[in-house]
């Protein structure tokens, strides 16, 4: 199959149903309704099924109650939508039950704007839901890549048996380009007979399946939760994404951002190369797990003097870039949060006060 | 007054009445369902409201609807309950109205257990909703400090116009300890007038008031969220709190910890220096503001060669304690999540298997 | 005290005050919303409590909960509204419970208009609920009367420990007509110490008190169900309102008419009789139960020839009146349903094309 | 095909599918629930629906969208989930939307006992939901005709487009008999094209449907109710059923008795023949409509003395039988409602009682 022009929202509705899910539960929202917009249309196509909940709270529990019955389902929000589904994400997390969960930042806090952010990324990497609680988040800096992410969540959130995140910003939603799905994509749900509720249906399993995330013994949560530390330290280990660009020159500043304010960094970076100032940028593309080492390393090459964390909200993966950091050298924080993506020449204007 | 022997949930509400906080809405969940318990009898005698919602959703957007009318208002609940608040807050950080949560935290994820924990800690300090949203987080050690920080909770909260949260454990809520209230205790509510809803009554004002967290165009979303990023960095600079134990001494370990989990360490500190080894200990009383310095300044010391932190949960607050530190020495976590706290044998064992 | 002019919906407000009803539970709908709007200013000077519910549902079940505790409750709604209390009603005439719930009725079915109507007559008089459930109903023809039957309407409440109704229309709510508060209203809340739950706070009662409507036992909720209908049945012998006007004459038809349709009706009788036409009228005060003696014996009268049922609905209460009449004449129906009034000269054709 | 043993339930649910019905909405709740057992496996071998809402509330308008939108849909409960029902089934009286409900009545008010009964009479044929709303109600005396009126239900709301009800008893529910399914039920789904809503899919039709039930021209709305009166009318003319047993004798009382209390009625007629006394019983198959003249016809044979309507209620039907026998002679209520069904011996007492 060739490329196809396709919005955002509308090719991760279609990476959804190519990754083999069924199930579509959501709640609307500006800047990501066109994903049930559709697939209220595509998935009666393949004996789908699309459902609006009552409520971004019913949803979450929805996409609980299908996960934990072992299928494969998924949903889309943004911002308050997902603050919403917190409660329901923890309860996933504790029940290791697997689910893919897409946010199209909008601006915020509260009601906030219906314009592109990134000021979901401390919750979605530390805080999404109470307990000792993470999702693997993944962040798309194009419509390819929304769609490769899509699809490829559905094979980690089964593997870890563990919600994941997309974690988009409204560009990544709203904007068409041309997309290839991949021909052979072949990550069908995984067998999940010896966990999955089953109602004792005997034709699936002898087996009584129980999915929970009460233990009241403190012993045996705290057996639990270790076995959850596992996890996420397994996915620190096996599941780093990241890109490097311009990398192999000697760059003074190390830029770190990600999603589509990643896309303008790199129009900036080849500007300041043609004006004689090399810079190098980590885009993670899971931002939990966190590619630490990477930029760690990056970061410590000699030529380069500062870091700094670009993004589209107030300093919040800075946190995240320091940690990586570990002192070396100083980090510095350049965003905006509104809704308006900071121009090239904000970058460079940045940049160049670093130096 | 002299001093009570009060349960810690019992002191709590009792110290909001002495806040002149009238307002208390809440939905029960162990392990802080005594502060309903109390304050149901208790608020009466004072023409104070007690109201049940019909979930913590609705509890968190009737806190919001008296806060944004100017009255003091506060609420109780325990891990999953908070999750269900996180949008509500969210709104209340975008609409700068000032309220007090109450987070009695017991295990997760997910439903977990009833017993004490501290495996809400990022979810507090990063993450309690989407956009960019900070909660200033107090978490008291005591009984007594748990009277002191919810008074002093609710004129942090008008002084920032933000939501504040008293972050405690099961133990601080179940266990009875003396306290004492403050006789002069005048922190009355501050005058809103400027700002709070008023339904355009003229006795009260002849200005309409409106509070909101919409900004549709994006300039303005990004001076409001300039604006509070000021506000975060302003406690920051006015508002960190911490303790220090042992720090006059040549110790060669720091621990950072908070809560009844440091009371564990200062016993096993103790004991220690009985033991010929000497041991720090900061314990962070605001978790967010963070005491970045102030721990760098300990960590810094020539004796000590390396830092813990100490918690009831999976590796939470360690992450702070590494960006305070800036790599200058090795981070390491110590802890248990299921509801059993460390014992100070457990923590002296951890700290000489560090020298 | 004198009379004051006061729009209908304020002086029901008004009136529940005086009756000593400090608890208002209630959601908005046209056009009742006056009576909030009136209450939410005047409860505070009473010390009472105005809450808005999250919908109708939670309302009824908050009234419920009040009554249960034995303290005086009331709601106001329209039509809509009321059908989603009914379950909550039921409820409340299984546990024996007393409140009072005034109807506004607006047009229907659906969501209908806003102007006024008297279509919600069957739904009050026999389907309010499920189970053998009634209420005790009565309907107003003037603000002066809407405040008396809505003062009395505790005191009947209290009296068959059974919810009742003020069954208005539109007309009664939004028209302004001058009104006078008995100076000398005494009928405070009954003791309820025998029955109403007290969390068994001893200073009230060494009683534990349960209000229920499940019983399990065929044979005891056969007993309780006798015991309601004997209720229901006291209600038929002591507590029948009606008003008659015109009787003494030797009428020709009879007009059975309620509420402000009533008045309609008393000028059209009165342009009868210019013309030469005695026409007798039959307003029932009380809905449920209803005069079926008064109306059979008004019906009897030798000059009287037919009988006419004139409503604000499409044949309603004409089914009331057939089973007063017992066949003895034939009964008629006429009305109109959609918020215009049907006028003078339309009854009085209606009632000429009788004759 | 031959006969098969089945649970009441379980036929209806059967009945269901064998009518075209591929959407159920529900909300478990005793006697009933056996229904959303067998569906919840059936449904999906003919590529149907099931969906559990979030209360019946939800499933009310869950219904009323698929209704809307031109699809056979149903829902089953029982007496206090039906309260709950009442608001959306008003509004789909008012939008003129078929739809199927049954209400497998248990003991009332409130929460009431789980034993048979007949308690919602009057609310489902007089007070279903506010405004001048009706329902066609259907009351099966067994398995057989449970199944029979399931699929003729409807056929009947599309013939009216409004909500049918299966009035039945947990009696009817919960017990077994043979029953056969129609071989060549050809009664499909009905050409909606003219009013459903389609979504402007160009490929069902070109025209732009809307259902509502808002009328806010008060002249409109009138001409909406004449309409609606006009169609509840013609069920009168068109839809009566009613059996009528042992009425070609010179019997001198006269049992009105539906559902499974008819049948005892039955074998206490039979008894009562036996020992020379003649006995008639009409047995209403509908309810709304109700068989008048059937009634008044077979009373006012000249043989009859007196009639008694036979009810697992206080006390309901009765006041239609009232209205049909106008009069000419005395109506009795014998009945129990706590889920005991009278047994045959305490109606011939009763009988007895009465010549």
């Amino acid at each position: 199959m060739g490329k196809v022009l396709m919005k955002g929202n509308e090719a991760i509705g279609e990476a959804a149903v190519r990754a083999g899910c069924l199930n579509y539960f959501a709640y609307p929202i500006t800047p990501q309704s066109e994903v049930a917009e559709y697939l209220v249309r595509r998935l009666p196509e393949v004996d789908g099924v699309f459902l609006q909940g009552e409520s971004e709270v019913a949803v979450s529990y929805m996409i609980l109650g299908a996960a934990a019955a072992g299928a494969r389902v998924f949903t889309t929000s943004s911002s308050p939508g997902i603050s919403l589904m917190s409660e329901g994400i923890s309860y996933m997390a504790g029940m290791q039950v697997p689910a893919v969960f897409v946010n199209i930042m909008r601006g915020g806090p509260g009601l906030g704007g219906i314009l592109p952010s990134q000021a979901d990324y401390l919750q979605a990497t530390k805080g999404i839901g109470h307990g000792d609680c993470r999702m693997l988040v993944m962040a798309p800096a194009s419509v390819q890549e929304a769609v490769e992410m899509t699809m490829m969540a559905f094979t980690l959130a089964e593997k870890y048996r563990n919600p994941v995140m997309i974690l988009g910003d409204g560009l990544i939603g709203q904007m068409m380009e041309p997309v290839e799905f991949a021909d052979d994509f072949s990550a069908q749900p995984s067998d999940k007979s010896d966990w999955a509720v089953n109602g004792m249906d005997t034709r699936k399993s002898d087996q009584r399946n129980l999915v929970r995330s009460l233990y009241l013994d403190p012993e045996a949560l705290n057996q639990h939760n270790l076995l959850l530390k596992e996890k996420y330290e397994r996915m620190q280990r096996e599941d780093v994404r990241f890109e490097a660009y311009n990398t192999d020159t000697q760059y003074k500043v190390l830029i770190v951002s990600y999603g589509t304010m990643s896309r303008v960094c790199r129009t900036a970076i080849d500007q300041l190369k043609e004006q004689g100032l090399e810079v190098g940028l980590i885009r993670p593309q899971t931002v939990y797990p966190f590619p630490h080492e990477a930029i760690l390393k990056a970061a410590s090459k000699k030529s380069c003097k500062s870091v700094v964390s670009i993004e589209m909200s107030m300093g919040q993966m800075v946190e995240d870039v320091q940690r990586s950091v570990q002192g070396h050298m100083p980090v510095q924080w350049y965003g905006k949060c509104g809704g308006e993506v900071p121009t090239p020449e904000e970058v460079i204007a940045f940049v160049e006060s670093m130096v």
